[in-house]
Parts: C-alpha cells; sequence; structure tokens
C-alpha cells in the first residue's frame, strides 16, 4: 500500500509512508517527511525539512515547517499556526539578507512529542516542547514548554488540568483518580499510563 | 439559474443552491447542505453532513465540518475555526480508534443562528449556540452558549455590549434606544426586532 | 525578470512585479497591486484593491483585502487576518444590503508601515495603522495604531517593548541603547536608525 494523493493534491516528496492519504489542495513539498497511516486535510503544507511521525492527523490549513516536528499519533487541529523564526523579518529586506542566508541565525525548533493534541487555530511559538499526550486547547498560545498529560488554554497558555491519553481531562486533583472515561490509571508520577499497559 | 463554481473549485455536493458562488480552490463535499445565494470564497471547505443556510457568506479558509449548522444570512469571517470534537485525538492513534468508530462517542454539535456574525481568526468550541444576529468580535474564542443580539469579545469570549440586526453595537444602556444606525428599535425583552419589522 | 506563478496559483494581476514569486494555490486577483521581489506563499490571497510593495513576504493562507496596504519590506506571518469591515454582516442579508452597495458605508483601510511584521495568526482590526519596524507577536489582537518599533502582544494587543530594525526586542529600557544583536543605535527619539544609517 502506498500513500494516496488527491488528484488536485501537491507530494512531492519521495519520503511518504504508506497509508497516508493528502487531501485536495495540499501540498507536501520535496524533503519533507511523513509517516505511515497519516491524513493530511485540504490546504495544509508540509514543508522540506518538516518531520511528521505515524498516524499524524493535520486537519485542513495546518502548515508544519521546517524546523517542525511532530512525533507518531499527534493531532493538529484546522489552521493551527506553528512558527520557526523569533525574531521574523520580510527575508527580502536589505538589513536582515545577512541572516535569512544561514538558518542557523534563525531557524528554530519546535518537537510535539507522542500524542498531543492541538486545538484549532492555536498558535505554537518555536522553541518549545510539548510533551507527550498533551493537549493545547482550541485557540490557545503556547509560548514554552509543556509537561506530559498537560490541559493548556489560554494566551499565553497555562496549565489548567491534566488529561488522560484517551484526551478527556480528569476532574481536579484527578491526577491519583482513574480517568471516567477509560479507567487509564494515573501512574505515580502524574502521568497516564496509555491504555495498553494500565489493563 | 444553478450555482457557481470556479474552474479550480470542487463541488461534489448535489445540495448547493440556485444562485450561490463557489471560489477558487474552495471544496465543497458530497451530501454537504448549502442553501440559496451563498458566497463561499476562496480555500474554502464544506464537509459532508455541514448544513449551510440562505444568504450566507463564508469568507476565505473557513471550514465548516460536520455537526455545523449555520442558519440562514450567516457571515463567517476568513480562518474562523469551528470545531467538531471536544477531547480530539488523532483517530488513526490506536488508543483511540473505538471512540472514533462511532460518530456518537465523538461528535458534537453547533448552532449558528439566523444572522449572526463571526469575526475573523475568531474559534467556535462545539456544543454552543450562537444567539441569532449575535456577533462575535475578530479573535475571540467561544466557550458557552451566545444570547441573541449579544456582541462578545475576548478568550474566551464574553460579552461586552449589543448590537443591531445591522450589526453595529448600540451606546451602553441602549438596549432601551434606537440604534444610531439604522433606527430598528429595541424590544422590550432587549432584542431587536429586524428591520423589517420594526419599521 | 518577470514575476514567478506556480503552476497551481491563479495571477490575475497584471501589477505584480519583477522577481515576485506566487506559490501553489495562491491567488493574485485583478487590479490587485503587488511590488516586486516579493514572496507569496501557498493559499494566500490578494485581493483587488488591496496594495503590496517591494520585498514584502506573505507567509501561507494569509489574505490581504481590499483597503489593506502593505509598505515595502512588511513580512506576514502564517494564517493572519486582516479585515475591512468594522461591522460585518452577511451582505446577501436583506437588512443590509444598502450598506453594501456602497464601499463608502463599510470599507476600513489598514495600513502597515515599512519593515513591520506580524506574527503567525493574529488579528488585525480594520482602520489601525502599524508603524514602521513594530513586531506583532503571534496571535495578538491588533484593536489600534501601533507606534514604530513597538512589540506588541495579548488580546487586545498591548506594548510590552521595542524592537530593532532587524527584529530582536531590546533589554527594558533598552530605547536609548544599541540592540545587542546589531548595534544599530537608538535615535533620540527612541526609533531606530536602519543599519545602513546607523553605522
Amino acid at each position: 500500500m502506498s500513500c494516496y494523493a488527491h488528484p488536485t493534491a501537491l507530494v512531492e516528496s519521495e519520503a511518504v509512508g504508506s497509508g497516508t492519504r493528502v487531501w485536495a489542495y495540499a501540498h507536501v513539498l520535496k524533503n519533507a517527511q511523513v509517516g505511515e497511516n497519516c491524513n493530511i486535510g485540504d490546504h495544509a503544507f508540509v514543508e522540506s525539512g518538516a518531520v511528521v511521525g505515524n498516524n499524524v492527523t493535520l486537519k485542513n490549513h495546518v502548515c508544519v515547517w521546517e524546523g517542525v516536528t511532530l512525533e507518531d499519533d499527534v493531532f493538529v487541529g484546522p489552521q493551527v499556526a506553528f512558527t520557526n523564526d523569533r525574531y521574523p523579518r520580510s527575508p527580502r529586506m536589505a538589513e536582515v539578507r545577512g541572516r535569512y542566508a544561514d538558518k542557523n541565525l534563525w531557524l528554530v525548533k519546535t518537537v510535539v512529542e507522542q500524542g498531543c493534541s492541538i486545538g484549532a487555530n492555536a498558535t505554537i511559538i518555536c522553541g518549545v516542547r510539548l510533551g507527550r499526550y498533551c493537549v493545547i486547547a482550541a485557540g490557545a498560545i503556547v509560548t514554552k514548554d509543556v509537561e506530559p498529560f498537560a490541559l493548556m488554554m489560554g494566551s499565553p497558555a497555562r496549565r489548567v488540568g491534566t488529561v488522560c491519553v484517551c484526551g478527556e481531562p480528569l476532574a481536579a486533583g484527578g491526577e491519583s483518580k482513574s480517568c471516567s472515561n477509560c479507567q487509564a490509571k494515573a501512574a505515580e508520577n502524574g502521568h497516564f499510563q496509555s491504555h495498553g499497559s494500565a489493563r
């Protein structure tokens, strides 16, 4: 099984895994790396140098830039904005051409660990690491590292709770309790086992 | 008069009303329902199962998902994000495949009543009802139901005023006054009659 | 040298400068004005009547509406939303058709001066002037005029600092100091000279 590309999509990378589907008007550039069994929505964009794991869902209009790594099982909601430059200027402006001639001078990396969910219209400032299975609420602006299983909300995003692998938030103080949705058990360090290992 | 589709647009639904125009790179999926005399901007997307009324304006890049209903006369600004899943995870992740096999387990509906306006880049958390003619300010994040004719702003969106059918906000305490723009009169319950019925 | 248009792009304007590149699925409408040496990303949109200067970078999914002027050297991050109507309603709604029949009744202009940077997913409410070289942080919502060289953040955006021509913020009180990045000197009025004139 190879990847599927909608007739209006452009898939220029040879590193797209089997079972991955790329939908209408989406664009995967040469040298972008995309794993198996992903779903890349209409009008999405994966830039050369970006790294996308297996089983990842990119909803419509998401752009994944060079410098951004999405590990396996990540969900990226519609219109989410990643970034890869802390102090962007138009690279065509005379005063900054030197800076943009060398990626070491401007490119800042971002890592989204396994199983994270990023809600619609959220913004991820580059240079951060989103811990596995964390959830970024829709519209939030992430400006610093996020702990695994944290639920983040607001502008700038602050931790407002803890989520399970399944995505459901736990009630306050819930880190020591089971998730009412799936009975996954909290590990003693406040992180949750995957459903598989918890049962 | 039938609908117009730009040569680069994809209109796969047979339920698109007459006089509706679908612009460049926009995509209306099979079984999406779109009324008459709508305008669907470039790069917009209407999913199977979405319902769009008559005289609706979808600006560029708007995505209307299954579970979202837009009644007649609604305005949706550019890059507005709707959602239809409260606890999104990548459906391809092994631990949640059961959830995504049954829409009853994840799909949450949203209703945008007649004449609402949703400003650019706003985010609408699913499960809410936006009362008729309300206005959501650009960039706001709507997390709960909105009263008719309310002006909502911020993150999360809070009511900051009242608007007329024409869209103009009233001065503070204006619920009992005429709108300076169109002289529509406030009804006793603090809601405004349409221009037609108020005269 | 003329402009370059990707095979999937639509460039309908004859007023696009030499050296400008328009990428996949982007759309530059008739009578849009675009300068030389610009870069217009995938899925971007420049409307009839919009004015874009030289050396401007529009990242993916940006829409530049009629009424918006971007001067030379401007950077617009991905998914940034401009607006051009303070009180938008669907123009197809019967009660407001009169308003939308006359641009003087609804179209509000925005000016982004030379060298400004607008971060990803920011929202610019129409009617404002962004002073030259100011920086709008990612996700910010700009509701009023911005001073030159100001660093703006939040919702609504507030001034949190001062930036250099190169984009780097200065330390607090830095208006009288050199930028540690490029040694540009602050002029006595608290604004920075361009690198060229400062040396």
